[in-house]
């Protein structure tokens, strides 16, 4: 049994690895932090979650945790993450961080838009973005995988084959997404109550959201020039769920039956990559719940742009389940394994 | 004009008075506090509100206020009102207290649920009830109104004229009543974020909920006895609006038309309450937003009991339109005015 | 491998059967029925159950699909079961009705409350009524189960063991339900339409709603009297769960601590009921898209009642969970077999 | 008193109107059809309205309504009005036509997008398109209105003040507009309905929406050249209101101060289009059940394209509100009059 422990596991994206990894039949989980909630049992705290009565949140001290498992998950806040997966990967530990702090290569980009120095820059550099579709073969070595941003893995997902053809203008690209409130994370703030997100739909961050320059660096090694996009973020009325919207201008005619094609060809030996027929669009519904990405693609010959859309789970292929399918790699286990469910419908 | 001022203008039952009163043509708004959002415009707050872009709120100084208006809506939290009520009624005002603080009249029954003394148990005496279906002459005359709570108006309305008649058995009663989450409170709790509350239901306070004195009071009222009731609230994933459902065990056969009659007798001049045809049911859809209280009535022969349901908005005649309509009647003004609007449906 | 058919696949709780299913390693999907879909495969009419590509609808024609499996999910309107499951039966088959069709032991009350003359009294006789917390054992060998519905299955087993007991007084019983939409099933009416639904909440079948008989069938045979109850059903604006809040007097004095012993006594060695901690609640978000029923208890010392709160999905625990929980007692599997996952939450 | 006539009153813009109008003080509703519900008054289809108890749904037969009132609003399925319009403007009456028939001025665009011949291309020639931002003044003594529609209302407001100053460059324009399901009409259909809809987004009519050209014709109208958009459609799981999404590279380098400077002289004399500050955006809880635009602009430096967004209530501003607008500009009536309400917020 691979031994797992979860550094953050009061929040969405930590309470979310519970929840898939109760179905995981290779691992076992041994530990889990919180300091909010240190003292109380999982299932206190989460009462859907009965299983782990035995399992109780502790404080997160390195000293006491290092030794104790195999593969640790981080899921802290943003800029948590970096001091814990340094002294973890200095204790011979192989680290999946959900957090931001090692996606960004460029550590000059990276304090651009986090406003902060970032202190490991060295592990920046060795970190592995970990999106099984691109660096499947990186991952599986990995000692530190930087575990892709929700909104990022929307937008690369679709874009990656038409860049990497060269097929899209790039300075023409408009990424427009839309995220379910989970997104915001489980927190206290009155402008994410019930009462003012439901029957409510808003754009935010418009233009300085900072998953931009995660997309922007992937998007930028695809095509293998500078990309710069622009890209606006708007929360949705649902608990999970994110469907970007993706423009580009086409630099050579293609049909809409050319365009799935490629994303076929791209993708047809992916498990958690599903192309829609002709015709049909991705929805949220489809993935609620699963480690899938759905991707559609129109295009529109009246304006020459192609129009992409995806459709994932933010905590599971934008967070959760991502960071077991990378997990699963990095420990040769069968990849799709606790990931297999199909979406809960209705 | 009649100048009215609004204690606590930040909160739900406060920002409702605002958007109520707009439009109100014979009165008009000299003031309106709140400690958190002092200095701020209304319409900084509430975008929505963007009339409101001059009047700011300020905090609340008796000595500041006590001379500007002829009326004080208190939208304070429970017990912070029992203190300015008192001031502003020795300084000659006439108040409407939304909270709960001048509702119980036997102040040992107040401290048995609110775990308080009460600092004015004279003023308790003195406040009138501000149901005007039933207190409507002793409103008129009024120096301090307590504005009734938003489940008791639900739920005092249908059982009234049974009880006043005698008709069902006083230790039966079992109330289930059902909450939009606007009820709780413009706040930020976890408990109340859109990811929690969204695809849940439960119930809350289970046989504690501190309104069920005040129902048991105007009931026991009305039937001249002691009535003692099970009163459960749950929480809706919908923004405004309350369904309670009542069970009684009537005394004497009746049938539903006879009950209808019974409500249709004691309502059908009352301009807020409307009484459903046979078989058709009250729903929140009818009342979102309106002032009105919807009420069906099933007699089921097989058990002996009446079901009396009953829709109200808890933000109008749950809370800030029973507080307006109070304030017409109070002034002699058209009871009602700015209370006309039929519901934003769908 | 186990051969499984599912006639009716198309609506709410034949697509849950499928996906259910799909993670269940002992079966085998052989068929799936559909009139108005007979031709498209289960992947084209739901693209969120991709893994269906080949498994495609078919017309219901007993001579084409009975010499196919082992086990016929019948997920069919209620009415249109009673031939199918005859002659399934006749044909030496082991069949799982979903609709309401078999659920009434008495013919007579079947036809008071279903308005139809029932075909198959026999066969009624026949049916084990596939509560697995009650009827386990005679599951095991039963030719045709009357999977119960998804109201009677929270209200029978938070009450069975307090009746069982003789602890409650059987004519005080009140029972209000509430149910998410998809208890009405997949249809094409406006009063089921988002915006109608969506921020709305009624009750609806007040005193007549079929599943009465149903529970007052299995509370009686409990108490080994006759039983009658008030039941009240509500649509509750959210897609999956039951939250029933019942009541009833009392004949004994009992504390909440004494009430939730008799319950975990009651359940402890059940792997699907969960009874919760004094002083809490069971919610609709601690099942969603699981097995389990969530159950909690509390006495009202001032009025003599417990109030017994119950939380099941009503197309899993209510439906197709527990279905599929039958065909495993029924066949010898693993009794939680596709059945283990925890909450979809948030 | 104003007469009033409603051709279709039992659709979601229909019963829009009689919300709207009900308080309305220099009108009087006359008549109100629907072939489904004819002979039911409003009220016991609506039984939110209940103050239309002795108004009847009718048939339309122009015969019999043709001499009843002062003004006709045709709120029928698109296809449906011309004839109607036709006949009522031959009787010498003025038209208020809520659907999409008069809207295209091109008689072969409209055959190319609606896929059928204009019945009337002289009609089309004389409506006046009823946006009072850009045509009060053709409104004032118009015959017949083609009243806009609601996602076209919410791109043409934001984006008219730049394409008149040349500002953006025309072929780089790409909307992405989201609708609550209000928009999709009152209507039976599976995939409208709750189960479906809730925790579900989606695009629709990618890239053949028929909004497109009637957005195209006014930006070319504005810009005097040929403008051609994508334009892509979302479905949101709530009720009411629109969010576009607006995205154009300027031609010329201004900041977001200045952005804002030129819609706020754009519009600051108009009474229903607000701009945001800097650093703020529109949402749709704003304008929630009101006749507003909201309007918010961000400069996008990085990338040189301003990102526009609106927000309406597309039943309000979108349909009914504005025709409500139209008749009273009209008609010489006040043009706020019964649409002055603030948002119901929360």
């Amino acid at each position: 049994m691979l031994r797992v422990f979860i550094c953050g596991g009061s929040g969405y994206t930590g309470s979310e690895l519970l929840r898939i990894l109760a179905l995981h039949d290779e691992i076992e989980i041994v530990g889990v932090t919180s300091e909010k909630s240190a003292g109380l049992s999982v299932s206190e705290l989460f009462p859907a979650f009965f299983i782990y009565r035995e399992l109780k949140f502790e404080n997160l001290q390195i000293e006491k945790i290092k030794d104790r498992a195999d593969v640790y998950f981080l899921a802290l806040p943003h800029g948590k993450s970096q001091q814990v997966a340094a002294e973890l990967i200095q204790a011979g530990k192989r680290v999946i961080d959900l957090s931001a702090d090692f996606r960004i290569k460029d550590s000059q980009i990276y304090t651009l838009w986090y406003k902060t120095e970032h202190a490991f820059p060295h592990l920046l550099k060795e970190a592995v973005y970990g999106l099984p579709e691109i660096y499947r073969e990186k991952i599986k070595n990995a000692r530190l995988i930087a575990n892709p941003g929700c909104y990022p893995t929307s937008v690369i997902l679709p874009l990656y084959p038409f860049l990497k053809k060269g097929l899209i203008e790039g300075d023409t690209i408009v990424v427009d997404s839309k995220s379910g409130t989970s997104g915001a994370g489980r927190k206290a703030e009155v402008s994410l109550s019930y009462c003012e997100v439901n029957e409510d739909f808003r754009a935010y961050n418009v233009a300085k959201h900072r998953h931009t320059p995660e997309i922007e660096q992937e998007l930028s090694y695809a095509s293998e020039r500078n990309i710069i996009i622009d890209f606006t973020t708007h929360l949705l009325p649902l608990n999970r769920g994110i469907l970007s919207t993706i423009y580009g201008k086409l630099n050579k005619n293609i049909t809409t039956k050319e365009a799935l094609e490629i994303l076929e060809e791209a993708y047809h030996s992916e498990p958690f990559v599903k192309i829609m027929p002709e015709g049909q669009v991705p929805a949220i519904k489809y993935v609620r719940g699963t480690n899938y990405c759905y991707i559609g693609a129109t295009v529109n010959q009246r304006t020459g742009r192609i129009i992409l859309i995806s459709a994932i789970d933010n905590l599971v292929k934008g967070a959760s389940g991502q960071a077991v399918q990378n997990m699963n790699i990095m420990f040769g286990i069968e990849e799709t394994k606790a990931l297999k469910n199909l979406a809960l419908s209705p």
